[in-house]
């Protein structure tokens, strides 16, 4: 993906430095639709919700917004009344130097927690922050909400859907469920799609469903994860409503922009080495395959074989049998890639050159067949290596 | 405790090297009441029990047993019907041996799984298990059932109950939930207690709700998890019932025996360099106490913090805050030992110093108050640091 092509009609952005981040990195950033956008979201269901996601939740539920500021460097969480006041204050610097209405603000926060954001770095910046907005200023943008990233993740898609070329751009920032500032994970994704308002939300809440979620594992969110979509209707197609062929087009789109930007997050993971993806096939119910699937994923002792190179399939088993699921052990089949290592109710000692060989990929999948039903999960997750404890023993709050 | 003088009346212990483990040393352990003892268990929930489970499980319903037959170094787990056979073959060595039932035999296994158990080595040695038999032989029956274990757990108290001189003797091995043969947890306790069937079984299992299920914490068993308790009644004293005064000093010196070794397992989790205790109170359920408990405990980033020494009690909440329980933001107050951190929706940044104390010490007390009701409920962790992955990505099915 060339990012100076980036460009979706409609949208302009921007990220400039605020002074929050003590690099003096970017920090401060704006995405702007010329219009007013249909919007919908998907936020933490974490208790302790960051006071900016309290704000953003609230707002987009009349499912309109025209602009999404975000900080780096502070996450505002922990921060009380106070923190709330301050979420509002600064969209509130925003509208009024724009001159938009304060309720189509949307704003995120991510960063250390507890302590008081800098809401007045915050206000000197916006003057700078929409000067900069362009049609290609999305990788600046990005840029700005990044924190401990290492690479920037975007996706970029055109498609004609309705006889008119759609675009959806999204950008994200986190690094899968291993990330020290609390796994915090932002999304955006921007469409000049014209779609309604309950087709918009069906298709994104599905997306993120396979993507994020899958990828963040064990519903263990952060106190400001928040992922948007603003679809502005600059492309001028005929209006995509649920239940369309347009509609699934366009919601698989979104969950190839989501998906490829999660595997980014996944692959980031502070010292991750490999990308696993773990198959649950089937199961009796979706949600029996989910489980068993974020079982495996979570299980620090799978994690760490992996790391380690080690094929060892008796972790995986015994991880998936631990969550109370009766699992029936004779039908029970687990592979690595296409190898069998486990079936009836034993594992299989011949294929362990072969088992070498699949370790060293940087990319391994693993297939854990319930033999109880028809319904499978998958999760994407990444090994666990010193890496991790050397940046999470050290990151300080 | 001098290992010396560990003895209860009526039990005799033993451990010899059946050549199991390479390195010659201790691999198979005999504990044997000289008259047929009343008994209670409480074994793995992984719904791959390995095959010594499944006979043991049987076995222990009729509430009597005689003898307890552990090998080290191999867990006899998925390892299908051969495997059950063998478990079968290497109790009948032993009854056909000693001339008692062979439904009085429980067997246990702990080390690699998948692989098929040497019975034949089991079979040979059992002439010398038994003739090794003798009432101060406990330290190496125990020495017998360690596998990675640092350091040897056994625990012994006598006190009187209804005028009667009780011993209980309790042996252990395992490591917490972090151990590295998928944190196989062998736990035997031996009293001269007489005591009925209901009574046992109930105090046992109170004692292991609080001690190993509290510290192995998330419910994620291994597939060989096993605790037995036999009670020969040598002591002659009333027999203790349910709901007497005597029975609940008797369970609680139960649970007494059992808290020390499932402290001793969390203190030698491979890399830990810290004992953490978890207080969940002001729960409106027991059972959300104990959720709560654990989602901190599981936490890899507040394992890792504590391995750096930081006190992150953001990472406490966000932990706690992402299992789903509507928390009272505003009510929730945190302390590490007596210092709060978070109260009114806010961390308070006053204590930094006295934090950096405690985050010095080996053991550290966290206390979380959720500001819901009364109900409470406490888990012991450990820290989570680079030995952890050295060890666990380095040990070969």
């Amino acid at each position: 993906m060339d990012s100076e092509n980036i460009h979706v009609p409609g949208f302009l952005a921007s990220g400039v430095s605020a002074g929050i981040k003590e690099t003096g990195a970017r920090d401060l950033s704006l995405i702007y639709s010329t219009m007013p956008a249909r919007a919908a979201g998907v936020f933490t269901t974490n208790a302790f919700k960051a006071a900016p996601v309290l704000v953003s939740m609230e707002r987009i539920k009349s499912g309109r917004a025209q602009a999404i500021l975000t900080n780096s460097g502070n996450a505002n969480a922990a921060t009380g009344a106070a923190g709330y006041q301050d979420a509002l204050d600064m969209s509130k610097s925003l509208s009024s130097y724009m001159k938009i209405k304060d309720d189509l603000v949307l704003v995120a926060s991510t960063g250390v927690i507890g302590h008081r954001l800098p809401v007045e770095k915050i206000n000197r910046s916006i003057p700078a922050v929409v000067k900069g907005l362009r049609p290609d200023g999305i990788p600046e943008a990005e840029a700005a909400i990044m924190t401990t990233d290492r690479f920037p993740k975007m996706a970029y898609q055109k498609r004609y859907i309705a006889d008119r070329e759609i675009s959806i751009c999204g950008i994200a920032k986190g690094a899968g469920m291993i990330q020290p500032d609390m796994a915090t994970m932002l999304a955006y994704a921007m469409t000049d799609a014209d779609i309604d308002s309950v087709a918009l939300g069906k298709a994104f809440r599905y997306a993120v469903e396979r993507s994020f979620n899958a990828a963040s594992v064990d519903g263990c969110m952060s106190t400001n994860d928040t992922a948007i979509i603003l679809a502005n209707g600059c492309a001028g197609n005929r209006m995509i409503r649920d239940g369309s062929q347009s509609f699934r087009i366009f919601r698989d789109m979104v969950c190839e922009i989501l998906m490829k930007l999660a595997k980014d997050m996944v692959r980031d993971g502070e010292g991750a080495t490999k990308a696993i993806e773990i198959v649950v096939t089937e199961a009796r119910t979706r949600g029996e395959a989910k489980k068993i699937a974020y079982a495996i994923a979570n299980s620090n002792l799978v994690k760490t074989a992996f790391f380690g190179g080690d094929p060892n399939w008796g972790r995986i088993i015994a991880a998936a049998g631990a969550i109370g699921i009766p699992l029936p052990v004779d039908k029970v089949r687990l592979s690595f890639e296409d190898v069998p290592v486990f079936r009836h109710g034993r594992g299989i000692d011949s294929n362990l050159l072969s088992l070498k060989t699949i370790m060293e990929q940087e990319e391994i999948k693993i297939v854990f067949r319930v033999g109880m039903g028809t319904k499978d999960w998958r999760v994407f997750t990444s090994d666990l290596g010193f890496e991790y404890i050397k940046i999470n023993a050290h990151y300080h709050t």
